[in-house]
């Protein structure tokens, strides 16, 4: 199998991850409940799962790093916890639903909304999100690369905007981390929603939210944590607060493994190989008749994800036909996010994306264009 | 190592858990978003664990079943999503903090919670429940079973006072999916919270939440779900409308091998097998001359989950000797549940619980027992 769905999970993981995963699973108790040997031993990894995280994006306290299911559970909790009737938040027009739906939900219940647009390449031009600040504005929401058209958002200067202007900045981490440089300190970054099973390399059901000290959040959930056991009342203490119940723990010692995987590569190399392929993809589809590239052309300005259509042909059968006759995985349609489809103008149609991963190599490429060359051919 | 902390996590897990966590998380990608043959993959594995959970549970449709994080997560979303300002709640004082705490939150925005006090062997009296209700009680919310005294609670006549009364009833499992018989129809559960990771044997990160079909249902997360893409609002469909983001696949994978293993085994004979032990265990530590068991005396009324105390010994230290002198692992504390040691007069010193599984064997309650014995010789 030729994989290309690194944009929804990282495939294969590392081999440390899978030991890992197997090791904790058969060997760990549960962390941070019990003083046995094997609990203590699950207590350790988790904390050192957050000291990795913290390496990869100079996060000072790793005890401000909250493991949750996923990246939707996080930017949940970020958006859910910090915003209260009557604010004001700023988002762009190429969100995922994991952003999107939770803040049509807070409209709901008086969060007034300003989406920003951006443009058919998915660009956001931060004057537009400077514009849109108003007096009740306490929070600029946004993600980091677009997983549609893997357009990368200015996310220094809106940083910056958010210093100036005294916002909260949440960035939403889920085609970059692992994969683009993140500094949380220098680009002023609040709150860091990030996954676990993409650039991270780590299993699936793990993702996380960093939390910048002196940002008050509320819970969304409450529950035991292993501390102030003997109150009925959520404790206030980080990261027991927002990481209540039993955590996965094999997952987030996978998570470990593979953060401590990108840092033995690089940041750099992963990101410089993955340009690369994205840059060979980007040429070679753009010579096949009615093949049509969504998103910025210059690989400078994107993340190895890769939309495309092949005119008069569903997305749907590109991607069978990708699977079935040339072992190709890739995905078809909206890729949970509408808005970004609206920008980019394919609300009707989907896209066929490809997620590049830094196991994928040159040869897989050609054969994904030589693939779509011979699929395009069977067009009306 | 001995292991008695299985009411936290159990361990071990059946081989077959291992393998197929192992597999899934080498094998598949993203469930439900992409037409790929190792995304699926991934969609079959989940729909099968679905499958078995409802074959256990007694649960007529698979896709009223939301995978979560843990049971914390499913008790968050079923009290929160159920639960309106004006609404009456009634519950008992053997709750752990999963419960209790999200009670409590909500409380603070207007919900009414009354607590029925179980007595000091952690018995509720259903015609305490009966008496609490009142024009506004909306629903029960109780455990199965107690995870500091493993007194059985009486779910069946509790649910027939929820039929006569029309209430939703919502059961936590915590400490009895995989052990008790639970039966969502005969038994009026509404809505039934249950661990994958204790006595379904699957793996930490995996829990759920079975709805019945009717009850109306708000979402606490909301994001992509691979459904209805196209709308940035919340799809109202099941399960997605409960499952938004990438789920833990592997995990849920390995749950369902755990699910298998227990129907292979079968819940009657874990059950013996367990009931079995705790006899011996506490007939063993009744002997011991300052050593105080809590919870019911009759095993027919108690799960595996046995909590002590030794008169003048801190329990945290006896613990501690457990582990390090004599290789067997137990918990000590207040177990997330303040309330529970209030009812049994505990909530100062804490117990020491054991929690045995099926994988426990006679051979180590009996070297249980002798360690006790020889740490009870140490007191003043």
């Amino acid at each position: 199998m030729i994989y290309f769905d690194n944009a929804a999970t990282s495939w294969p993981k590392p081999e440390s991850v899978y030991k890992e995963v197997d090791r904790v699973l058969r060997n760990c108790g549960n962390p941070g409940r019990g003083s046995h040997t094997m609990a203590l031993e699950a207590g350790r990894v988790i904390f050192e799962a957050r000291q990795e995280i913290c390496r990869i994006f100079n996060i000072k306290d790793p005890m401000r790093i909250a493991f949750t299911l996923n990246t939707t559970e996080a930017l949940n909790i970020a958006l859910k916890g910090v915003l209260k009737e009557g604010d004001h938040v700023i988002t762009s027009s190429m969100e995922h639903n994991s952003m999107i739906r939770p803040l049509m939900a807070l409209q709901g219940i008086g969060i007034e909304v300003t989406i920003v647009k951006a443009n058919s390449e998915g660009k956001i031009d931060p004057d537009d999100v400077k514009k849109a600040v108003k007096k009740n504005t306490k929070m600029i929401a946004m993600t980091h690369a677009s997983n549609v058209t893997g357009t990368i958002m200015p996310i220094r200067e809106i940083g910056n905007i958010a210093r100036e202007m005294n916002l909260i900045f949440l960035v939403d981490a889920a085609q970059t981390a692992g994969v683009l440089d993140i500094d949380v300190e220098s680009q002023n970054i609040h709150l860091l929603a990030f996954p676990g099973h993409k650039g991270l390399y780590g299993p699936q059901g793990t993702g996380g939210l960093y939390i910048k000290e002196g940002i008050d959040i509320k819970t969304i959930k409450e529950g035991g944590t292993g501390s102030k056991s003997e109150s009925i009342y959520q404790p206030d203490l980080m990261p027991d607060k927002l990481e209540s119940g039993t955590p996965n723990t094999p997952g987030i010692a996978g998570l470990k493994e593979g953060v401590k995987f990108i840092r033995s590569v690089g940041i750099d190399v992963i990101r410089e190989h993955e340009k690369q392929l994205t840059k060979m993809l980007i040429e070679g589809l753009k010579e096949i008749k009615k093949v049509i590239i969504y998103g910025p052309q210059n690989v400078e300005e994107r993340v190895g994800v890769v939309s495309i259509r092949i005119k008069d042909m569903d997305v749907g059968e590109i991607s069978y036909l990708l699977d079935r006759e040339f072992g190709i995985a890739t995905r078809s349609g909206l890729h949970c996010a509408s808005l970004a489809h609206s920008t980019i103008g394919t609300l009707q149609t989907g896209t066929l994306r490809f997620g590049i991963g830094y196991f994928n190599t040159e040869k897989e490429v050609v054969e994904a264009i030589k693939a779509i060359e011979a699929i395009s051919h069977k067009t009306p």
